[in-house]
């Protein structure tokens, strides 16, 4: 989606912050979830950053659709102009928490990360969804390398590739490893990094979009990174790439012209292929790069 | 190389710039050139961007040493301490300039780019050769997520993705198409980023180094996104990418324990290895990742 990332601080004060905890006799301070914490958050504990609109306002959607019992946390900048993501509190209350986070700022994130450990104790997933291509008078994809300014490669870098990175990091890594599969189909929790088949180096056949192209190549990189540590570690976590196809969103809507017929996506329609990958991602799969129907994208 | 970025104008005024043209009849302010300029730089006109040690230094003394005609020059961000190209200067007097570049500050890319226009009319190489991975007490590659930190991050992607490609950009570029392969054995004129093994997705099978893997991924998908738009151009100019194999180098230099024997080469055999690649590049060769032996590197 398009995001300001001008590091404004998120409120912290904001008021659909994750409730008081209830029960603090049943779970220690530390971070690894207690069998107390397991059955109280069956159906899983999934948290969908960049969650306002678009492809992560539909998981959040989703999550919540296909499940009776799993929690979900949303995390956006501006909580309080997230209009899709209050209007699904109304209607799933206490299975919603939404909270306030920037990724580009680090103690927004550690923030989150303290709410969650506090209220649920782990997270079986978490969709880094947020992301930047354009913004009005401030950044264009390039057609031509004569239009490369330092200033757009810089901000895409560090929405788009940064941001996720920073999310992950020690803030969201414990809750993830305490979480593991507990409460779900899954043997693993599972960390999805929405990226784009443009940032394919080996696909890269059209050229142009250099800022939109780097970061996601490099989110890529830095998610494979991720992942030889998880794997080295032999924690029950495990990293993967998405590419959600062309997909309506506001994101997408200025270049939607040339997307030819059928192949331009309903979120509704994205969202389930992805949640299809997730649901059935297994420890063979970290540190892999999936388009929206399975098939593995070149790096 | 090791190199403070923080976008320090370098010196506009340095004594080694190119000196003032002798001969302006002979040429248009445009950037073409004409045949008396193939003739006056016949050998081919190279620059080496990062040249002031490492790699670069010793791209600039193999390439005056190579050839008894071809000009070089050599730019950095601090001239006047760079005594390796002030050496060469003493050797190798008009066939060598020395400008003051800093590839994080376009300006001073602008500055240079007039200085060549002016003097020689064109280029035949251009080789990117500016890079960190680590600076005492500031930058240090990461051995694991833990330690990944934005200011890292930020800062490795803008000296080693971000500069070259402004260096390139509308600067260098146009003096390249003028320049094509005249008065080389080539067919057109070359980009050469130097790249780094470590910074393939698909090989990375050790994990670490984050924000150094991150910006050379980057680079390579950036690289790959010019050359894209210099075929469609049918410019005769080609980009390429160059993995130096581990080099007895400052920048190695902290990093080189776990060298296997025989793996840690001299600067002298890289770059002869690497220049071997540039004279024999072909316009097929565009957007091709290779290692020092000429075999290519998977993304």
């Amino acid at each position: 989606m398009k995001l300001l990332a001008f590091a404004k601080r998120a409120s912290m004060t904001f008021s659909c912050c994750l409730r008081p905890v209830l029960s603090t006799t049943i779970r220690s301070s530390s971070s690894s979830s207690s069998s107390s914490d397991s059955v109280k958050w069956e159906g899983g504990v999934s948290m969908v950053q960049g969650a306002s609109r678009g492809i992560g306002l539909e998981f959040v959607k989703q999550l919540l659709q296909n499940s009776e019992k799993g929690h979900v946390i949303a995390t956006c900048r501006k909580p309080n102009e997230a209009l899709g993501l209050l209007s699904l509190k109304n209607m799933f209350a206490e299975r919603l928490s939404i909270l306030p986070l920037d990724a580009t700022n680090e103690s927004t994130i550690e923030a989150s990360a303290k709410s969650i450990r506090d209220r649920y104790g782990f997270l079986n997933l978490l969709v880094n969804a947020s992301g930047i291509l354009s913004i009005p008078d401030v950044l264009q994809p390039e057609t031509t390398l004569l239009k490369v300014e330092k200033s757009s490669l810089l901000l895409t870098y560090e929405v788009n590739a940064v941001g996720p990175i920073l999310v992950i990091k020690q803030h969201m890594w414990p809750l993830l490893k305490a979480g593991g599969g507990t409460g779900t189909d899954r043997d693993v929790a599972v960390v999805a990094n929405i990226s784009a088949r443009v940032g394919s180096i080996g696909d890269n056949r059209l050229g142009g979009w250099h800022s939109y192209r780097s970061s996601k190549a490099a989110l890529n990189q830095l998610t494979k990174t991720v992942s030889v540590e998880f794997a080295r570690r032999k924690d029950p976590v495990i990293c993967i790439l998405l590419h959600p196809g062309t997909v309506d969103t506001d994101l997408s809507k200025p270049f939607q012209r040339n997307v030819p017929e059928g192949k331009l996506f309903t979120k509704e329609y994205s969202v389930q292929k992805l949640l299809g990958i997730i649901d059935h991602a297994k420890i063979q799969d970290n540190g892999k790069f999936f388009a929206w129907d399975g098939q593995e994208i070149p790096w």
